[in-house]
């Protein structure tokens, strides 16, 4: 592969780590309106890492799921959900036993342009992930695993990813960083920059937001940056590629080797203004993958996002068949170089 | 008052002081199905304590909350829910500060027979209730206060309900206590005993079921009770009237001049195992304050209890005339002593 | 007995819920000095229960300790010297298996009349006491429980003395309440009210200070009361004497009958401002025990505070032999009505 | 200098970032006997992070502590010693706010040869430094900064420390790691590797017994390593400097340019089994910041350690005078090479 060596021969492509939640949101009939006032709600698996691993399994890659759920019928629903998707290994999924509820997040979408979280988070399943669900000798089976950064928002489940990156090191997987900032149980702005830095600095592909690399970066340098010095500066540590959202405006991704590139969103009409970041990372770890050119890469990101912006539910995402009669059309409509160029 | 004598000239006839929740039912076309396979659910404000409140509501009972609901979209709904009812003030309602969200309850029903419920009640709002939100001037507005044993089984809410009660020994108001047992949040069987007691030995009116009973006794005596000895011991106390629940056997009521009475369920087609007991407690305490004879506070109590059984929803409470009108029915179709009669 | 009839032909005379502890006082030859400036100090057992233990054992009662202790070398300090007491049954002290520690007070003399305490009171063992821990067979045993306000400031601990309570009850134990208000672990005021008045309530004897019946007061009554109010308050509960202490002025005791008594602290030079307290319950109820007037219990009280209060250590109580020598020294030097009269 | 460059012109030589405790030491008069036998204690300052401040000062380094200390008089003792230090900046150091108490250390000396303590670390002054306490500008004023791997074992100690070795990187600080591994606080041994090893990774000088080292490896190599592998695995990191002891046998030094030194112990007689840690890193950094050869460094390591074995307090630390003293009089005694040579 191009730009980066993921090793050969494993049984699984990737193996993610992080947050399985349950997300009810308001029946399409309820249209927009306040929060407060809806009164039917459909109910989807939801959580960013299993949207991503739901997203890469629709495109073929072979998963797995380390990640703590209820002891109860919403981490049945959960499991049952994974377990009838066609690529996504669930042995690694436990259920946690001192009464900590999986996450709920009700979801307010009062307009186009504006909606909302209301999150359940408090003694919750996933931040209880523990250092003993950690397996070497799963880990070694990946190519790759990736590394949310909610995960690392609160102990155990912070020990539980700092230890499975100690694994990948020694297993040769490559580590994904997906920053993934959720506002939620970190206790000040300096926990959430000393763990992602620390994360980032054994990452070998770091994805996030702008704000993301902010916060990341906060301690360890005196300015904020922009994406070029950002690039510089973690590829003086292990990072091989970088990729930098701006949300509407699109993003930028860096390459170790000194190539940068730029994608901006397809045009549709949203239905939310969330569920994009999902979309985005599906599309352009399996482009990576697959051996597709970065720019590649960056379209069908930007494809997907678009598209899970205008569904009703984060864990509605496409297959690859989908996707590309998605850009397709696009394309017909818009013209070949919709998505292209540099940043709005 | 024939049976027990709340003062006269309040502002409110009761303050109740525990639980305001929010219930995620299955929608009606989902039918009976596991809660796991559930998809659409319908969002009711819920929770024992703010049921019977709108339930003596409707019965035309003036009305007070002492609650502690989250500061988001879910604790606006069941504010604004609360300020559409008639009769209930809802001053003393605040907002928990430190990210304690409301209760959920998602209802499974399985079908008429098997359903049970799925609780979220970890760093919950309704147990952030403190004692700095017990105000005396408001308490003494009240002929009597209701106490959930709900309430008890955490701190700060605990301390917040005995002191609560101390207010209202000091200002000649009556205290119910409805047991109201959930097992959530308690450590241990004697932690609800002790509790349970405690309240029990200050209370003029007690409410709960024979198991209720027997948990709050379990230190107190060295053997399981009967009911009437139940009343014994509680009479001894401060008791003035006694009910004991047996499910669908019926229930038992007693007063402190020894008169003891009996009402059986009304036939009805169950929606779901539970909800019943808040129908029960509206219609007992109405009649009360009404001056209606026991036996007849019974059998409004034991209707009530019925008609929510059937129901999809536990806030979905009738007023006194749909009461009396399932009564009548009731008594035409099954003949005027359907309910009447000593335990099945 | 005159004044409460303790029940008949028991093993034990007195049980005791509460405090174990270590005391760190400045060795002698350090004088009066702050106490950020001492270098050598000597290690004594402390703790208010634990010394009322060791002073009416001296006195010739049967006494049991119902307590919480380190699992370590201090808390097998403490063991060992109360096995050498004897007759203290340590059956009932069981070991904190949690890392709690075995509190710790660091005395500081700065002058005759200038003395405090410095305390280690985190994550506590004596507060790890557990409902657990409370064996009905083994309260049954006693004539009387003695409770310590300071075992009420968090729980487990809290339920373990309310559970104790309940058997004491039942088991036909008087319950002996003494106050002991120390400000460490309790939340707020209205928490320490809440507790004191629920076991006071169940009280057969209740001693504290003025402040402390203030405490324990404050939510039921609406203003201060004085001595006589309170005698009158708590003995329309289950009080049948009550004790309340007012310092270097003096203390009263009030009996159901309607009888009261006052005494006067016998002169001595102060080594430190505490410790006066354990010696007076123990002589107090020593006294009682025996058979003797209220009036001398008082005067036994009131001289073995003023011997403590003399002691460098508050463990180094004295024998009936040495607290009578004491007294008649005394009554040789100041006179027969030395600590004789009303209040100071 | 020849080993690692330490920038110039700054204000202070090393900020020491740890613990600063209380010991409590059995009085000479005691002997040698059992803790819980112990009457007479003496009271020192103590704690390894304060003890290495103490050592280097008194060796002329000007030194800063970064640390937290209880709000009482215990505290004020701390204080006030480090005050009458020469050159030790205390102005950094912060009281907790919210009850956490200064640590205790209660040393028990059996014999020569069996030593052990017992420490008081529940809620504890020193773990809660927190980021807010860690200052650039402050930083940034010395040469290089300590870390103790005892300031890991919890938040929010764990992530103050974290925010400083970032400070000292941004600001081109050596940062010197101190694992001193207490088997306190922490809850599990992969949490201790994962802590270290981020530590260890960032570090320019490592210093740990062999133990300490397999507690930092454990996650990160799947095999116990060799001393000599040890230096291979942190050179390939950050690290230009490692000491690893061996207890009795001596210890090893490593340098990154290939070179590796030994020293075993001077003889002396034990007064207890610890304490030695604080002299050894005290005289080792003094002489490398005085830019003497590494095997001199070792050899006033191995002398200062064993003067401190000696010694009853573990704050009674030599200054250069009294260590050269010391080295003199052994070789005089002993013969010039009596501590170098290959490990026993």
């Amino acid at each position: 592969m191009k730009y980066i060596d993921f090793p050969k021969d494993r049984d699984l492509d990737l193996i993610l780590i992080g947050r399985v939640a349950v997300d009810f949101n308001p029946s399409p009939e309820e249209g927009f309106k306040p929060l407060s006032q809806v009164v039917k709600f459909e109910r989807y698996i939801g959580g960013s890492t299993v949207n991503t691993a739901i997203g890469v399994n629709r495109h073929g890659l072979k998963v797995g799921l380390i990640a703590k759920i209820s002891d109860d019928q919403l981490g049945d629903f959960c499991l049952d959900y994974l377990n009838n998707e066609k690529n996504i290994d669930t042995s690694h999924i436990s259920r946690a036993k001192n009464g900590e509820k999986i996450g709920l997040t009700f979801t307010e979408m009062k307009s186009e342009n504006e909606s909302s979280i209301l999150m359940y988070r408090n003694m919750i399943a996933d931040l209880a992930l523990d250092v003993d669900d950690i397996d070497y000798d799963y880990i070694k089976k990946a190519k790759a695993i990736l590394v949310s950064g909610t995960a690392l928002a609160e102990s155990p489940s912070r020990e539980a990813v700092l230890k499975a990156i100690s694994f990948a090191k020694r297993a040769g997987c490559k580590v994904i960083f997906d920053i993934d900032f959720r506002n939620y149980n970190w206790k000040n702005k300096d926990e959430i920059s000393i763990y992602y830095s620390i994360v980032a600095r054994q990452s070998d592909i770091i994805m996030g937001s702008r704000e993301e690399f902010d916060l990341t970066e906060k301690l360890i340098v005196d300015k904020s940056l922009n994406d070029e010095e950002s690039a510089k500066l973690w590829f003086e540590e292990n990072a091989e590629i970088l990729v930098i959202k701006h949300g509407k405006r699109g993003s930028n991704a860096y390459v170790k080797n000194g190539e940068s590139y730029s994608i901006k969103p397809f045009p549709i009409k949203a239905r939310k203004g969330f569920g994009g970041g999902d979309g985005y990372a599906s599309a352009f770890l399996y482009s990576l993958f697959d051996g597709k050119e970065i720019i590649e890469c960056l379209e069908y990101a930007s494809a997907e996002a678009s598209m899970m912006i205008r569904s009703n539910s984060s864990s509605d995402l496409p297959n690859t068949e989908e996707l590309e009669e998605f850009i397709r059309e696009s394309k017909k409509e818009y013209g070949e170089f919709v998505a292209r160029g540099d940043l709005k």
